[in-house]
């Protein structure tokens, strides 16, 4: 890794099939020159690194003192060099959504010569396909999935009958709904099932309080984040007093983590976002203790047109962020407002006192940083105005 | 091209690094068997063969009929396969709208060892760096180029000096506001400014009425293609009487090509979304002639969990699909309803008459599917259950 000091050779080793683009071979021959981020092109994702690193060591440093595992959630970043520098700082493993970013990472952590890497893919699997290829990843990492369906048991022990064991978490809807069991009896079925598959290995539970990360208001938090580890704890105590025994109770989120460790139930923290912030977060959060995490992640964009009154056009628009959680705010200028200008534009207003020129560039807070960070094929480390290193987005598109 | 009868050798040269791929892998071994689509890991864009050509086909008569030319916008599909399907019809070239978007593509036609293409950028530029990445393209393929300010003249003509000639046409705001000249007297700036670069060539004039191509209701459309048609028109008139030859008029859209064409102004199409459609289009264009082109686009996705009521969970969410025009539909199933739930999965409400099982998969047409596309990095080419070939969405998240 390139943390300090002056920066030899980029990180690119994952940069995905992008060796003949003349933009990103421009920036790489003045990498760690001051000045070089103005030769990046935009719309381009910028990361402070050391905010970055800050982030991944703060994060470090709270759940050690809590004596709770830090498993970070890799869907945020989808970087394999990112990945690394939080398992570095200790990390006990990282966690993806989906089969394949833990297939497209384990590439990469291969072509590094790292050692073997803890990998929880968060949603269950749906198909025999599917876990076929999860008992061929098994071979490369040490894999575990979750399952809410016996369906789901019955498919892993098939697909890694007589191959290396798979570790299989029960998932727990915690209030959500989207993914999970709903009570405890769900719960004991699939550990029993688990515990009769040669091959299969129950490692615990999870659950993850997705509709509790972006609720403002602290007390309003804490009530969900309370109720959801109440779901948790009562299927832990009726696996438990069943003979189950529940090593590892995973979930939480940037916007809970805090709190999760407060309730007592995780042994292990599942966060992803506190390594960039959003504007999504930051609305959400406040001046709670969860935003104390910096906002390293900008979009850098350039005004393209002046020709009109009252607002610039800019060369980010739908194709460069994502969309679901409102605008991006415009860095050093709060009274301005950004507008969706089309798949490649952005509108951002203008005043009297400010009105920026043709050429001009602009920094983006974005509004939701996994899906934004999924638009990209790379992401620029920055510090000031120098390049000092550049990470692919290994597992950019990898929904599958 | 694998257009028709049994596929050997899939489309796969510009797989942007993806050939360790599993889930590529396991289904390239079944490619052109029958069932073939069923093991396409989900969520995956499909594209039906038969409805893509057709679409291409239809597009091209209809342009070759009222006698003007057609260059589709490739940033619909990102494709260099597509757009040399497009070539191969009778398209004089294609759109892209970032510069990055032509380098991609234009090293993919360079592996195929194709011909030399016809590009035109349909974006302005705004720094000397981006001109310079021009003038090295512009030895690669013929490239065109649009400005709307007198500095985006003087940079182009600094960075070709003594080199190759680009081709530089005069973008018009035509009401969006977006980008572009706001009359003719700054376009008889540019006009004469590209005349007296030596290494600039004058080509003529853009015009993209953007905010038309959504317009519900023809008259109301037909009125919005008029008033922009007279603002080119105008301009057109106006370098004309100067003494500038305006060779090319470019511009109109999906939603708006067959009125662009009875207007008569424009020389050269730029149509894009025909080639697929999406819910957005199909919404705004309902019975009009516009919508006579198939929905050949569709995402295919899982349903992974079934413990609640009332609805299932599928495994495409924020990420596999734009999320700026509102949700998809569900193919064959018009009463249920899509949500997003969160990145990396959706909710699709099931009734007592229908409700899919654990595992089965769902159809969704994509509502907006330009940026869809983009989130992807393959297309699966299909004719009825059969994969008949795959091909890259190469220029995928090239919007610098």
């Amino acid at each position: 890794m390139n943390a300090g000091g002056k920066v030899v050779r980029p990180s690119v080793g994952g940069i995905i099939g992008e060796e003949d683009d003349p933009a990103l071979a421009a920036v790489l021959g003045q990498m760690g020159r001051p000045g070089s981020v103005d030769l990046v092109p935009t719309p381009a994702l910028l990361c402070d690194l050391d905010l970055l690193d800050g982030n991944i060591e703060a994060m470090q440093r709270t759940a050690d003192a809590a004596g709770i595992a830090l498993r970070p959630h890799a869907k945020s970043h989808k970087s394999a060099s990112i990945a690394r520098r939080q398992l570095d700082a200790g990390a006990v493993g990282i966690c993806v959504a989906k089969l394949s970013e833990a297939e497209a990472l384990v590439t990469a952590f291969e072509a590094d010569a790292g050692p073997r890497v803890s990998i929880l893919v968060t949603s269950p699997l749906a198909h025999l396909a599917a876990a076929r290829r999860a008992a061929a990843l098994a071979r490369r990492c040490d894999l575990s999935l979750v399952v809410d369906h016996p369906d789901g048991v019955a498919e892993l022990s098939a697909a890694t009958d007589g191959g290396d064991p798979l570790t299989v978490l029960c998932d727990i809807d915690v209030g959500l709904g989207r993914t999970g069991v709903t009570g405890p009896d769900p719960a004991l079925r699939i550990a029993t099932l688990v515990e009769a598959a040669p091959s299969l290995r129950f490692g615990g539970v999870q659950g993850y309080a997705g509709h509790a990360q972006h609720v403002a208001g602290r007390d309003l938090r804490r009530s969900s984040v309370d109720s959801a580890n109440d779901r948790i704890a009562a299927v832990v105590d009726a696996l438990e007093s069943a003979g189950h025994p529940v090593t590892t109770r995973t979930g939480g989120g940037t916007g809970t983590g805090l709190l999760d460790i407060e309730c007592g139930v995780l042994t292990e923290l599942q966060v992803g976002s506190y390594v960039f912030m959003d504007r999504e977060y930051r609305d959400a959060l406040g001046a709670d203790p969860e935003a104390a995490f910096a906002q390293s992640l900008t979009l850098s964009t350039t005004v393209i047109s002046t020709n009109q009154t009252g607002f610039v056009t800019v060369d980010a628009g739908l194709k460069s962020m994502a969309t679901d959680a409102g605008v991006p705010t415009v860095i050093g200028h709060p009274d301005s407002r950004f507008a969706f200008f089309g798949d490649e534009q952005g509108l951002v207003t203008t005043s009297e006192s400010w009105s920026p020129g043709r050429g001009q560039r602009l920094y983006l807070v974005p509004p939701h940083c996994d899906p934004t960070v999924d638009r990209h094929s790379r992401i620029w480390l920055t510090r000031d105005d120098t390049v000092v290193d550049v990470v692919a987005v290994t597992a950019r598109g990898r929904s599958y």
